[in-house]
């Protein structure tokens, strides 16, 4: 059985050393380790994976005990444990096939136990990879967050994907599930702000565009980052051209985040995630 | 010989017809040409090399005359004259170092008549490659300006390159220049306003960090793009590793976008550049 | 109505000229225009898109006519006038998910009458999509191939895409299809010969792996190459980790190389590509 | 004071624990830390960074102590302590160039105490920036390598950087620098044997070329790689501009490679490499 154990807290002597002495009482063989103290917040933060043939409840009690001391944010999980997500989508489709495709192939370990829209155009989308679609067209903002929340009781989420969902959710729902929403988001170099981003990258003739995923907090867009990407573009490219050039890296980029969240790869610190890819 | 031309006008029909007739009757012979008309504006943009017999003057008798009718800014340059330019810089080195390393290198077509500086700093660097420095580390901006008119005009300077140049231009002197002025500027993803953009970067974690190089109007980071590129970073670059890492792209950017304008390869359309490159 | 134009011939003066003139002739307006003259081979190519009101019948006959002494290839299609792909498939389902995906989109400017089998597993995958199916699992190479032949014949197809098609079709067939077959291959720096290559690239520790989309000649991983694309990896991706990334480059080079094909943007010079992306 | 540790050995339990333990003893404070068990080879590779008030001769003892049944190859450094690295060039110099530049800009953690040469061409380059140059135009192979050995002795050296370098190293100076040659090559997609690889690469219209930075084992362009890169190309490039490319991608990987190299990043696991990037 392999375990992944992530681990965060202030930076102080002597950390690593119980980490991996705990492991040893676990009969544990460490199999990956990666760990990174942040300069400037001074903060400690570890993932490692190893195999044992402890169940993991005795772990997690070795662990928990002989590391209270550092104060630290730990998680063990079965490797082989899949994370749930509840994917929210409107109107636009290419994020979501991309989820479902990646999911039908495998290479994407996470379940995905429903997908709900504020629309019901995507129903077909979801259905027809034998996913369950529930929509709410008629309902109010705050209505729309109560079953959203019941979703997340009662089929157990751990993390909400926006794949373009062009609702902006309630602080409070934002609060009660942060660190655990994943949002994409168009960028450019320069940023613009304000309407028809695309237009307005034309119109000063941007040579590259890219898209950025992030954690949600109460700002839509601005949350600590995940991951970006970019491609080139140039003069023959229209408004038109450029979105749909933006569409492709906006569904690769939220997969490769999805991915580094299902991973346990992806720690917080302030605004700025520490990614152990 | 071999002629460069550029021609830019309203579309309309039989413009290709008419160049390609005045270039038959120069005895040309097209070797490389590419046009291209802005659905936006529908401003129509082409840029041909021919070889010929004929001489410059020649040529541009007949293609004046048989082009008047299109009312179009025209340009004729033999390929081999190089474009003439004046580099200005402040104390980092990094651009001015690529900009003489590729010149060096025989691949920059432009010749480098002199450096000019607000500081000293850089004197040895440009001396080491045996062009001409010039600081006026005491003068106020608008004696700065006088003497970098004077030299444009002495040794008959094509276009300015700002290689972290870090004086703000007068409005006057970037529009007796404009479209003759090129600039490099970091740039991200998002776009980060204010001061210490790299401390901000690192403070929202950004995946990626880049530079734009940009014709310069009034304000001095949001002139038409030239070129951008990017580089992936991660937590792992501090503030300082950002900033070393943005100088590196900082100077392969802006030497690319020398390039393409050494090469006529640029043109203005509005806010936007169309680039053939 | 817009039409596109491309030509192909030995480079000789007044070509443009002629093809402009006789354009002038259709009525028509050019608004996009790409030429090229190949220095090593003197091969001259063109492709040029106007709007006319004149039939796509009357403007054929008159560039036909005014072309003729170039001894040009000429082709003349409505831009709207999508191109018939027949696609191949053996298995694996990440190339053909790719294009189903992008042309359920409408981003991939192509008909798909039909896909093609030497196994059944790919059936739910086309016909999730509405798009015929036909498999051959107990037919003898030859015999696939007149079945295969008698599909483009039907379908009237212009092209055929191999998305990871593992037989290797024969010398004649590929001669009857010569620069209408486009294949997909992963790639590596440098390259490897002979089984399992990503077992190879992984033994010698490489930091980047790649696909090349290329038309087939008889020689099935060495025709000339339209379009390729990289990824980085590193040390910790096993085999199976990179050819799950592989897997995800092929399906992007092969939908962009399709995308080029069916826009008319390749020309082949000897074993050469030009492209006009 | 910071000590950066290495260490190498076959995978076993308690590893990580005791090169904590040990760095406690050391009254040491673990900054950075990655290590990593390749599953083919079960090697386990560790790379820290601490810091100490001890000294580095005490700490040295400590570890090799504690770390004695592991059986594994172990280094400790000072991290201000610059490895020394001897340059040898041929002609060319964009290798050369790029690595004094940066050595310059302090973006290069090492000393360069000589550069040797079987030509004279590059003297003046490496005497401009002050560092010594030594060439042995007239001398047979055998000759050139005792003099080569002779400064690796004299100067200390740690590494051999082939800049460039066109003679190929005898089998017996390779074993006795094994993993301390770094060594540049062009790459392409596919890759090209024989002469003139860039015109080759030209001749099948690659639309990738690139290039890798490898240790030197007896055969000159199949050792372990450290970094690859890649640049985009198309069919205006003719073999010239190809091999100006080249030149370009080859400065900037080989500089990367040294990079690593100079700060106790690689890893060599058989004929593989771990890089900690």
């Amino acid at each position: 059985m392999e375990l992944i154990l992530t681990l965060q807290c202030k930076d102080q002597p002597g950390i690593v050393n119980a980490v991996t002495s705990a492991i040893l009482k676990c009969n544990g063989n460490i199999t990956e380790n990666q760990q990174f103290t942040d300069p400037q917040s001074q903060i400690f933060v570890m993932r490692t994976r190893f195999e044992t043939d402890e169940t993991e409840t005795t772990c997690h009690q070795i662990l928990a005990r002989d590391l209270t001391r550092f104060d630290s944010a730990l998680t063990l999980r079965g490797a082989d444990r899949k994370k749930k997500a509840l994917v929210l989508v409107t109107k636009e489709d290419h994020c979501l096939r991309e989820l479902l495709y990646l999911h039908d192939l495998g290479e994407l370990p996470i379940e995905i136990p429903a997908v709900m829209s504020n629309h019901d155009d995507l129903r077909a989308v979801a259905e027809g990879h034998e996913i369950r679609f529930d929509s709410f067209p008629d309902l109010g903002k705050s209505e729309q967050e109560i079953l959203i929340s019941a979703a997340i009781e009662k089929y157990e989420i751990d993390f909400v994907i926006l794949a373009r969902y062009m609702q902006i959710l309630s602080q409070e729902f934002c609060e009660s599930m942060a660190g655990n929403i994943i949002n994409i988001h168009h960028s450019f170099l320069p940023g613009f702000k304000g309407a028809k981003p695309y237009h307005q990258a034309h119109a000063r003739g941007v040579k590259i565009i890219g898209a950025t995923a992030h954690f949600v907090t109460g700002d839509l867009d601005e949350g600590p980052i995940i991951e970006q990407d970019v491609a080139p573009v140039n003069h023959s490219k229209g408004p038109d051209a450029l979105v749909a050039i933006g569409r492709d890296i906006e569904r690769r980029v939220l997969a490769k985040a999805v991915q580094l969240f299902a991973e346990d790869r992806i720690f917080l610190v302030g605004n700025r995630t520490i990614i152990f890819s």
